[in-house]
C-alpha cells in the first residue's frame, strides 16, 4: 500500500497538515461513491445535493459563529486568502489604495500583495517584533483613510506567534479599513474570533482541523463586495464558480461539527503537550532557544533553534527514527531561502538554521513527547559531534 | 443514508457530472485516512505524499499524450478555463490585446473575458451556425496578430456538438496566435487531441470522466508563460498554489488511467446508447428538434427540443419516473434565463424552452434506453394535454 505512513510514525507535522479524524472520512465517503450527483442539477438527486452543500455550510457558520450567508466555499485557504486580497481591492471603489500586512504573512498573502503593488495598489508590510508580534504602535500609525484593508494572521507556522488579531480588527474598523485575518490554522481552535471583533474576511481551513484537502473557506461579512476571481457558474453567489465537491463540503462540514465540540478540550490537550515538550528539553537539550510569543501562541506548538546544527539534519535523522516535525514552512520549502519570518524578527541567520517546529494535534499522546524528548537530544548530539561550527566544549 | 439516489435511479445528467468509478474511489480511499501528510513536508512521509502527487501527473500525462510538466493542477476546469484565460492575457507582454471565443463557451470562458475586456483586452464573441459549430470563415478572417489567445470549446454540454478544434488550433498557430481549448467533456474521449494539433492550453476535468470533484487540470505547452493566479507557495511550479489533495490527485490518476485503456470502448458504447435513443424516440415521439450537429459530436449525448412543452417540466415528470435528465446548463440554473446558446445558434426561443439533454456516461445500459424511449412520449403527452401552446390537433 504504497503512500502509507509506517506503524510507529509519531507526527508533529501538524501545521503543514493534519490526519483526517476517520469520523470525518465516514461522512464523505456516501458522497465519493452514490451520492455525486451536481447541486445545480434540478432533479431530486440534486436538489438532495444541493441540501447537503447547505448543510455543510450550517456547519460551518456554527462553528465560525457566522451567518451561513457569510461563508463562501473555496478550494483552499491559499484561494480564500487570494480572494481576500485581490477580491477587495479590485472591487474597491472609491475607497484608498493602501494595503496593509504583517512581514510574516503567508506566501498565500504576501504574493498576492506585490502581484496588487502592480496594479497601483501601495503595499506596506509592516514590522514585528522579535517574538514575531505586530508592532501596534506602528500599525496604528499607519491605519488611515487611505487604507482599504488590513491583512493580518491569526497564527504563525513557523513560530506560533497569535497575532493581536482582536485589537488590530477593532483598530482598522475605528479607522474605515476592512480587516482580513487568516485563520487557517486556528478556525478549530479558536471558532469564536468572528464574533468577538470586527473582523470583515476570514479564512477557515478544514485540513488544519482533521478535515478533508482540497476544499476551504472565505467568510465574508454581510455586505461586503468581493470581485469574484474565478469567474463561471452561479455557484457560492456568483462569488465563485465551479461545481461543487459534495463530499469535500460533507468532509469539512463534519470537521467543523467535532471542532465546535471538541475545540475547548483540544486546546487544554495541545497546550499541556506542548508545555510538556518544553518542560522535558529544558532538562534533556543544550544550547536551544525557543522562537515565538512564549505566552500567546498556538495551542501545540513548539518552535526552537537549535544551535550548531542545521534544521533540515535534524529532521532527517529524527525521520530515520519515526518522528515526522517540521522546519520553516512546507509551502516554500522548495525556495530553500532564509525564512522571511525569522528575518522579519530579527533572528541571527545562523541561529536561524537551526530552526524546528514540533506541532501537536488532537491525535497526539502524551507518550509520544517522551519519546521526541529523549530522541531529539541525542540527533543533535550526534551532529553536533560531525559540525564544523560547534565550539570545542558541545 | 441522505444524499445517495433512489435504487432505480436512471442518471442520464453525464454532462453535468459522472457517477465517480468504483475503482477510482478505491484508489483514494488510502490517501483519505492514513496517507494525508503534506507532499511539500520534508520527511520520508512527505516525499512519499509527493511521489504520489507526480504518480499522478504522469497518469494525466499518459492520458493526454503530454509531458508531466505540461499538467498544472487545478481545483476545477472553472479554475483551469479562469487560469488559462486570465494568465495568459495578464502575462501577454508585446503580444495583441486581442481574445477571440466562441459565443457558446462556458460561463467560466466567458465572464473572464468580460473581466478582460475591463483591463483593456478587446474580446470578440465568435458566431456559430444554426448547429451550434464555430463559423471557420470568420474565425479566419478574425485571426491576426493582434490576437493573443482563442478560446474554443471542444464539446459544448447543451447542444452536444463537437468544435472544429484541430483545425481552428491550425489556423491560430499559422496566425502566431496561441490556443486554448476547454475538454471538460471529452478528454476522458478524446485523448490524443493534444497530440493532434497544436492545442497550446488544455482544460482538462476527471469527474466528467468518473473521477473525483475538487480537482483538474490544465495542460500548458512547453515554454508558455502564464501569470499565476492562485499565489502563494511553490506548489505547480509556482503557477498555482496551495497544498495539494493528495486523496483527489490519486482519484484524478486512477480516472486517466481507466480512460486511457477504455476510451474507445466507452465512446462506442456511447454512440450505440445515443444512437439507441434517437431511433426509438423518431418512432415513439412527436414534434421535436434534435439540436446540435448531428455527426460531429459528444458520443452519449443527444439534444433536443420538443415542441409544445416547457422543458424543465418534463424534467420534473421524468424525474418521478427515476430518470434524471438535463435542460440548459447545470452551471447557470439559478439565473432562469434564456440559453446563450440556443439563442446564438438562432433557436426560436419559444422552441428553446422545450430544450431538454440526455447524456450517457459508460455506465448506462441498453435497457434504459428503452425506459426512457418508453416514458419520454407519456409525459410529453401527458403535458401537452394541459399545455395552452398545444394546438387542438397535438
Amino acid at each position: 500500500m504504497g503512500g502509507l505512513p509506517a506503524v510507529r510514525t509519531i507526527y508533529l507535522d501538524n501545521v503543514s497538515t493534519t490526519r483526517p479524524d476517520p469520523r470525518v472520512v465516514s461522512a464523505m465517503s456516501p458522497f465519493l461513491a452514490e451520492g455525486f450527483v451536481n447541486p445545480s442539477s434540478p432533479h431530486r438527486e440534486g436538489q438532495r445535493a444541493r441540501e447537503m452543500v447547505e448543510a455543510a455550510r450550517a456547519e460551518v457558520a456554527l462553528l465560525a459563529w457566522c451567518g451561513s450567508e457569510e461563508v463562501v466555499f473555496t478550494s483552499s485557504a491559499t484561494e480564500a486568502n487570494n480572494l481576500a486580497l485581490k477580491g477587495l481591492c479590485r472591487a474597491r471603489g472609491r475607497r484608498g489604495d493602501r494595503l496593509l500586512v504583517s512581514a510574516v504573512e503567508h506566501p498565500s498573502i504576501l504574493q498576492p500583495a506585490r502581484s496588487l503593488a502592480q496594479e497601483g495598489i501601495q503595499t506596506m508590510e509592516l514590522p514585528v517584533d522579535s517574538q514575531g508580534r505586530l508592532d501596534l504602535d506602528c500599525y496604528r500609525r499607519s491605519l488611515d483613510p487611505r487604507v482599504c484593508l488590513v491583512s493580518l494572521m491569526h497564527a504563525n507556522p513557523e513560530v506560533g506567534t497569535l497575532q493581536p488579531v482582536l485589537d488590530a480588527a477593532r483598530l482598522a474598523r475605528e479607522a474605515g479599513c476592512f480587516f482580513h485575518t487568516d485563520a487557517t490554522l486556528t478556525a478549530g481552535l479558536f471558532p469564536s474570533i468572528w464574533n468577538e471583533a470586527p473582523i470583515d474576511l476570514m479564512t477557515v481551513s478544514p485540513h488544519h482541523f482533521h478535515g478533508p484537502r482540497g476544499i476551504a473557506a472565505l467568510l465574508v461579512r454581510g455586505g461586503i463586495r468581493l470581485r469574484p476571481q474565478e469567474e463561471g457558474g452561479t455557484q457560492e453567489g456568483g462569488i465563485r464558480g465551479g461545481t461543487e465537491a459534495v463530499a469535500l463540503l460533507a468532509g469539512f462540514g463534519a470537521a467543523a461539527r467535532f471542532a465546535r465540540f471538541e475545540a475547548a478540550e483540544r486546546r487544554q490537550r495541545l497546550v499541556f503537550l506542548q508545555a510538556d515538550l518544553r518542560r522535558r528539553l529544558e532538562k534533556s537539550l543544550e544550547d536551544w532557544v525557543p522562537t515565538g510569543d512564549p505566552v500567546e501562541r498556538l495551542p501545540g506548538h513548539l518552535s526552537l533553534c537549535v544551535r550548531y546544527v542545521e534544521g533540515e539534519a535534524v529532521l532527517a535523522l529524527l525521520d530515520d527514527e519515526g518522528i515526522l516535525a517540521g522546519s520553516g514552512s512546507a509551502c516554500t520549502r522548495d525556495a530553500m531561502k532564509e525564512s522571511h519570518v525569522l528575518r522579519a524578527m530579527g533572528i541571527d541567520p545562523v541561529l536561524g538554521r537551526g530552526s524546528l517546529q514540533f506541532s501537536f494535534s488532537a491525535f497526539n499522546r502524551p507518550d509520544e513527547v517522551e519519546e521526541v524528548a529523549r530522541i531529539l537530544p541525542e540527533v543533535v548530539r550526534r551532529l553536533r559531534r560531525i559540525s564544523p561550527f560547534t565550539p570545542s566544549g558541545g
